[in-house]
């Protein structure tokens, strides 16, 4: 294919369309079969909707929103994608699996919030008195208390002579100085602790070292008021039954172990063996519950990856990898492989945890079981560093996929291997631009990985801490940032999302057609859609 | 080259070793010739320099900037970058050839003003009165006027009762009221309406479709100013001799035409036969002066790149390149392409334009001229959008270089064709980053495309708007945002400068020759400058 000849119009166009249709050929919407009749339609509603809405809502002058766009800065823009028909069509697509989000930061922070109150167990304290000064920057802290150890004498939080002792959360709620804002003004504070604002995203914290700052010290507050079991199985289970409404039918999601999580009593350990067990049977009462309401389609389980922080000295990393061995020959289907978690750019690289990870290999062979990793390598923009590099030893150690792989556009040969090798990159585009990675969608480098032919699949990482449960919001941000990415393609992420999990081929099998009854649905009420849209105009 | 089955670590970290190398094997410092062993020197100290910098310089407080570190938003953290010994030592390499930079944005604000202050002729005025409260927002207007079109009668802009009347830029900044700062008020005014500022990049304007707003109007400033014969030639001679200074020895200047510029009565328009004449006769001057200094090594010249707005109508373009045609007949060792410049998002794309570019070919057959496309295309971070598809036409129609390609590493094919055909990519990081396509260095497409093994050139774009003449804040950028860019890799782009410039072989030949002495010599002060460190510490 080459030009230098052409001086017809007509042949330059029939070149052109080659050209682009060869550049475009390795990606999903393109390799996949033909559309069908009402695929075509919803795909050009779609998109339609979306040149429709970027002139119109997305145009509009909003008080507190001085540059609104599609695709900008989610904590920002929120409010107004709630507003769009897309979103509200997004958030009835079948997705497939969530495949990367931490077991800890999966729920809404209000009701996570609303759990703990309900809980005489749970303290909270802070440093110092709270005041109107200091209340931006004092932070909340929680503890489950066994029944011993509740207090008996209380300051209150605001109490000018308060000195960093516990008190029930449910009494500092209510007793909150009105001068705070009362009851709301404790939760206001509460939950600015356990999210990240755009104030902070996109200004004090306007760094990926910083915003890591912020991101880290609420995963210390949400260890303290999940890590108790009564809070911590009906936690788990709502954000299941929310992942199910918002079209997800599987979940794999990563776990530390051990999880230290404190049973009824406030002060003894569960251990790991109980934890799966009170998973299985949160998930066995959610296929029941499904079940009985005849939607067994839309709910096949999920899977824990065992996570361990890349901060634990060598050393300390073979025991867990022994025990992550023992809890899966207990709870086979409940282990879909390994991970180690952690900033990229600030803890150590995978080849610190060289020698234990190839051990690992023959630990599993003797065993008898089978643990793939599942390696987070690459959630940097650094460009050779340390972070950048994990992405060498995610691929050498044989990882299925890759947990986010911000920097794997920068590795020709790396690209080639995850394309041969079916490596699928699981891609947070939320969580990339909140933790500062990009600035906005249109920044992301996951235009560019769709069209070089990668696998992927799109997840939430930590949906509590930005507000954006379920998938729809990635979902969301994806398709109103490129021209080129339609349904279709969302449609072609989400059945990857199922190919490339760790389910058996039979699951896989079993999932992707119940997907596509449930998309075949969900095009039928797009077409719908349209047709009384247009019967509007 | 697979792993799964290896377990001893010295196995995997040969096979570690063997991957990196493979992955990087594309990138223009790992396929040259090996290192002297004064570039190891020199590339060694030069990292070592960069690693401390950043522990330093770049991680001290500073009042006035919030979240300093290297490769950071260049306008904010341009007074750090100066203080650097990387940059002392980048401002004395030799780099090659500026290749993709605008006539009218290539100087030094402030000297430009000073210019227009010596020319008698040179007027100003704006809408309304000056106040403390509007002069952040009423814009200065320049006008050359005819000597007998000089204001009798003056009011002064400043003065409650000014209308929007003419007056001597002279006199009206001696006069400036004091209130607003006097003289020094006044050269603030004007040379904030003639720069982007960080709180106009980063905060009020901080979208590609605003700051293109800002953007835009330096430009009708800039042309007032300069479009006056005395002011045009001591500029241009001035921006010449600044970028000698900076390590360059050829220009590629992009220039619209015709090129409006008025002659010494200042009502009379130079032909552009005339501006071309004062163009060589800048150009042969300043060689003479070089050679009179014995530095004739340090330059060879400039040529043109003719432009049109991409904003004409379709059936304007024609005459257009039939006047290219006739002055690449007269000028042809000053002509050196076409190309079509303006927002890529809001302008005509490249097909709108197609019958008259393809026709062109045609047209310079028969007048037995050669007139290359460089074709500004894909300067936007849009996916499948005009500007993004602009490349898909720049590349079919043979285009031999491609200015900015920001978004070229979204598209596989096309990356293949650049790399077979040669095709150069300009890469103007600071420009990118100050027009918003990307946040920081970090952010930019850059690392990605040293890596796939595309022909890379860096260029500058519009300095006088961000106050970066010359190369060497552009290579500072790139340098200090990636641990795999060295000191080679800058050399090899800046070789490649020349390599994919428009001059003819030999002329190449003989520009690379003298680079290669100088870089030589450069590589020479900089290990010198290494054992300076070493004896010292």
């Amino acid at each position: 294919m080459v030009i230098n000849g052409i001086q017809k119009s007509s042949e330059y166009l029939k070149q052109r369309e080659e050209l682009i249709n060869h550049d475009r050929a390795l990606r999903a919407d393109h390799k996949r079969d033909p559309l069908s009749p009402a695929e075509t339609i919803a795909d050009q509603f779609i998109r339609k909707l979306r040149a429709t809405e970027a002139s119109t809502i997305w145009s509009a002058d909003y008080p507190s929103i001085p540059h609104p766009f599609p695709g900008m800065e989610f904590l920002t823009g929120r409010s107004i994608i709630t507003k769009t028909k897309i979103y509200s069509i997004l958030s009835k697509m079948p997705k497939g699996a969530i495949l990367h989000s931490h077991f800890d930061a999966m729920g809404n922070a209000a009701e996570i919030l609303g759990l703990v109150l309900q809980q005489p167990a749970m303290h909270i304290r802070c440093v110092k008195p709270l005041t109107v000064s200091n209340i931006k920057t004092v932070l909340p802290e929680f503890q489950c208390l066994p029944q011993e150890m509740y207090p008996s004498e209380v300051t209150l939080l605001t109490d000018p002579s308060y000195k960093n002792t516990w008190i029930s959360v449910k009494l500092a709620r209510e007793m909150f100085d009105p001068k705070l804002g009362g009851p709301e003004g404790f939760d206001r504070w509460v939950i600015a602790a356990m999210t990240i604002d755009p104030s902070e995203a996109y200004g004090t914290h306007n760094t990926v070292k910083k915003i890591w700052q912020k991101f880290g010290s609420t995963f210390g507050l949400y260890e303290r008021m999940l890590h108790y079991v009564p809070i911590f199985q009906e936690y788990f289970r709502r954000f299941i039954l929310s992942a199910i409404e918002d079209g997800i039918s599987y979940l794999e999601i990563r776990m530390n172990f051990p999880y230290k999580c404190l049973a009824n009593d406030g002060k003894s350990l569960l251990s790991d063996r109980e934890i799966f067990q009170i998973f299985d049977r949160v998930l066995n009462d959610i296929k029941a519950e499904m079940k009985s309401q005849g939607r067994e389609d839309e709910f096949f389980g999920a899977k824990i990856v065992i996570t361990a922080l890349r901060m634990i000295p060598v050393q300390d990393l073979e025991p867990r990898l022994r025990n992550c061995i023992a809890l899966k020959k207990e709870f086979p289907h409940l282990i879909a492989g390994f991970d180690l978690v952690g900033h990229e750019d600030t803890c150590h690289p995978l080849k610190y945890y060289l020698e234990p990870l190839l051990k690992f290999r023959e630990m599993q062979r003797e065993a008898r079981v089978e643990i793939p990793f599942l390696f987070h390598a690459g959630e940097t923009f650094g460009d050779g560093t340390e972070a950048d590099m994990n992405l060498y030893d995610a691929t050498l150690l044989g990882t299925k996929r890759i947990g986010h792989g911000f920097s794997l556009i920068k590795h020709p040969k790396l690209l080639e291997i995850c394309k041969e090798r079916e490596i699928a990159i699981e891609v947070c585009p939320i969580s990339n631009e909140v933790l500062r990675l990009t600035s906005s969608m249109h920044m992301h480098p996951l235009p560019a990985l769709f069209n070089h032919g990668l696998h992927i699949v799109l997840s939430s990482d930590d949906p509590s801490i930005w507000g954006s449960m379920g998938l729809t919001f990635d979902f969301y941000q994806v398709l109103v940032s490129s021209e080129l990415t339609g349904i279709i393609q969302l449609g072609e992420v989400a059945k990857d999302s199922i190919k490339y999990s760790m389910l058996t081929s039979e699951e896989k099998q079993t999932v992707l057609t119940a997907w596509q009854r449930r998309w075949d649905k969900f095009i039928e009420s797009v077409v719908n859609e349209e047709m009384t849209t247009r019967s509007v105009e």
